[in-house]
């Protein structure tokens, strides 16, 4: 069946928000007192914070997207210091785009040319783009952008996929981990061989974190978080729930019988992910989201750091199906989400704890 | 060349022992004062072992398994206490199934039913079986089983290929960690390309231990030991050492020529693997034994957390081929076997620490 | 379009020089002062060297390569103790094959029969070859070679692929981790199908350092540095500044449209790659360099430990485009080069420290 790109478009369900579990949470009350218990990831010390950036929480900027003809958009987007709740009360004062992190998802299609605007909101620090997505000299198409100002490109996207974008100023590792992050999607313009079969569609990005603005936890360290972030995928939108980052104790939410797509990328900045559903297989996968690259009947996909897929699955029963990284001890660390899978696709309000 | 499901189940050599080598001992004497040697893994702390398993050691129940119909096959298993020696006089109280950790491998074929029992011996925790190879809804179908219960759980196994199994009862990374996973093999229903051309077959399954029932060292440490166990392929059949653990100063045996086959599961619970043999090259490599993901020539096959493969090669000399993962900190840390490939296939005796 | 190899060997534009970035470094000044930085890498102890090694620089010694037959050539590399400088200032007495860590890059053809010889030139240790590219008995034809003596192997190499070679004299992980490493290209006989269309060829291989000597740290700890080293392609010349090692301020060239062909190996010893090139999408990837895995698309390839890929993309724009593991942790302790793409093709002396 072919794939009709503005039906697509419009009938996207995107009630994509995200449970995040804290895996070590005991259930079993036997074993509470006698299992050694990984310490718990304390609040973010409220040191090293940069001095201009000290007090500051600058409201989400919606993404601006527009598409100014059939083959190009106008893409604008902000560089700016916003908290983000990151674990349960466990606020981290990130450098961001657009005020989220992972910043929003960018969708455009495979031969578009991207106008792009970097508004620099930081007071203090230089930041810039580094679209994964496109053909440009990373010397003078993903420089710095000078506090309080604003810098323009234009570049192609001609390969379709699942695509990391981040800020490239240096340290490029404290900017990523940092929270300037985020998946921008290429539609292939003969879209996926199974388009006409998909039911739902989610966008799940993971992201570590590490010590506040510490590169040599950054660059030596263990992540005291590794997280799950869903996103809207429509063009241009925000996600849906409207918080800067989607830390939601609301399930992913999918009717019995559907065939799931999810978008995946993992942003890193240091960690490879183990990407799995619990109680299902992937039907089909696409690594980095190239429908070139296919594979069948994966349990698990391997994702590079920056690396992204395309994976299928069907659901065939009622109940919660967990998302996780496989590496369980980044699971353990919070890169663990919910799919509810309910008999008329609407959320039931039950429990998702059950698993 | 067609695949005779009948004749490949009863002409399996299983003949699968282990052979485990401190690679980090010194054979050139000349280094051996100068050399700055890692810590000796030390024996497990007897500390931290929940009270109701102190003293607890329950030998290993065999796997049941009993096929029912063209597509239909009971199995049940056992969640229990069972002391593990993990390296040369190091034992482990692990929590396991059926007394082995990893736990018995499990073969199937695509298109079975799956009637499955889970029996918890273990007096004091719940546990449960989330199968990697199967359709089910996690909520429902991979529930706790309280101790000393048992619980029935039915589902289809519709996927060719290699999957982990382990217990979901959480916290999650705890029961993996202590013990609780293994291999489900799916036999592709139309065979795999070769399959006429292979004479041995063997499974390898590599996981990692921590210290012992230590979830923050399991969640932020680097592992004590990792290694690899051989299992035997047939469907309900027990290791052929007769032992609940695969630990044996004995090669895996081939005949020079032969073309040999290894279902590889990586079950970490954290790190990925680099699958090798040294001194070959796989001819064909199947991605979580999917028949479809065919790669040819491969040096290393990359396997995520959780992730499986089938590989192919040939050995063309007599000799002994060390079978590691290429990430090295972790084959010096167990994860070598040996292959041993003599003229007329049968164990000649000599000593296999020649490389 | 077929390939000729005789006019591709000829054709090799072998300006393979390096640029590695302390991309920690910081570049705003604003943030010099608040932002926690990394521990700088210490100069490497200058204790933990072995008795007959402290002194010991021995010269660097050219591989020799003969063919001597349509399907034959002769190999003779040596062992030896030679300081390498892994970041700036910072030597490291490196067991090394040929005086180069990684070593000099071996290419032969599929289908050749490689005659093999080691000249141990270390006056206390034994020494081994281990490639990746061979079928062989390693417990005969990977064996020791005693201090000051010499052995001849002789094998296929029958599968096209980029391999990675070392040392398997125990503790292997000790003689990978010093130094004793590189890469064995075997180029298939009928070629890669876009060999027509390559402008510029580059072999980059990455491999970590850890502290000196010690196999506790190598085993239980990270990296110090992890970093790329570009290698002449052409068959049996050293790298084309010279140099023992290839760290020099000097990028990678090409011409803008260019097709660009990367062969990249992750020698590791225990870390894996996410390889990619800021700036560009890979239009063509093929796994461990076997023609047969063939991946579109991709931002970022992953390689296992010892695993290889050759990638392939175009460069659209004048400038600088970093190469680098997205491992970004990584990449910040030293695993940076630099493609410096320009309108004709030659260097024209500009900074490349913009990005």
């Amino acid at each position: 069946m072919m794939y009709n790109r503005k039906f697509f478009r419009n009938s996207i369900i995107t009630t994509m928000v995200l449970f995040m579990t804290a895996c070590s949470a005991n259930t079993a009350s036997e074993t509470k007192e006698e299992t050694k218990l990984p310490k718990v990831a304390s609040a973010p010390e409220v040191t090293n914070i940069i001095e201009p950036h000290k007090g500051l929480n600058q409201p989400p900027v919606p993404l601006k997207m527009e598409r100014v003809g059939e083959n190009e958009v106008n893409v604008e987007m902000t560089s700016q210091i916003t908290d983000i709740e990151i674990s349960k009360g466990n606020m981290y004062k990130a450098w961001t785009f657009n005020g989220e992190a992972p910043g929003p998802v960018v969708v455009v299609k495979e031969g578009d040319k991207i106008n792009f605007t970097l508004k620099n909101m930081d007071p203090s620090i230089p930041h810039s783009m580094d679209f994964h997505a496109v053909h440009a000299a990373p010397s003078k198409d993903f420089i710095d952008v000078m506090p309080n100002e604003s810098g323009t490109f234009t570049y192609p996207a001609n390969k379709p996929g699942v695509f990391m974008y981040h800020c490239g100023t240096k340290p490029v590792l404290s900017h990523i981990a940092n929270g300037m992050h985020g998946t921008i999607i290429v539609m292939p313009k003969d879209g996926y061989p199974n388009d006409g079969e998909i039911d739902r569609e989610f966008v799940i990005v993971q992201n570590e974190w590490y010590k506040y603005n510490d590169l040599d936890d950054m660059t030596n360290g263990v992540p005291t978080n590794v997280v799950f972030s869903t996103k809207a995928l429509k063009e241009g939108q925000l996600n849906t729930n409207g918080t800067a980052s989607g830390l939601v104790d609301t399930p992913l939410i999918a009717k019995v019988g559907d065939r799931v797509r999810i978008y995946v990328n993992n942003v890193g900045p240091n960690e490879v992910s183990s990407f799995h559903v619990v109680g299902t297989i992937f039907d089909d996968v696409y690594i980095d989201g190239n429908p070139f690259n296919h594979m069948k009947g994966l349990q698990t996909v391997m994702l590079p750091a920056s690396g992204g897929a395309v994976v299928e699955f069907t659901v065939t029963k009622e109940g919660n199906y967990p998302i996780v990284t496989h590496q369980f001890n980044h699971a353990t660390k919070g890169a663990v989400a919910i799919l509810k899978v309910t008999k008329d696709g609407k959320d039931d309000g039950s429990a998702t704890m059950g698993h």
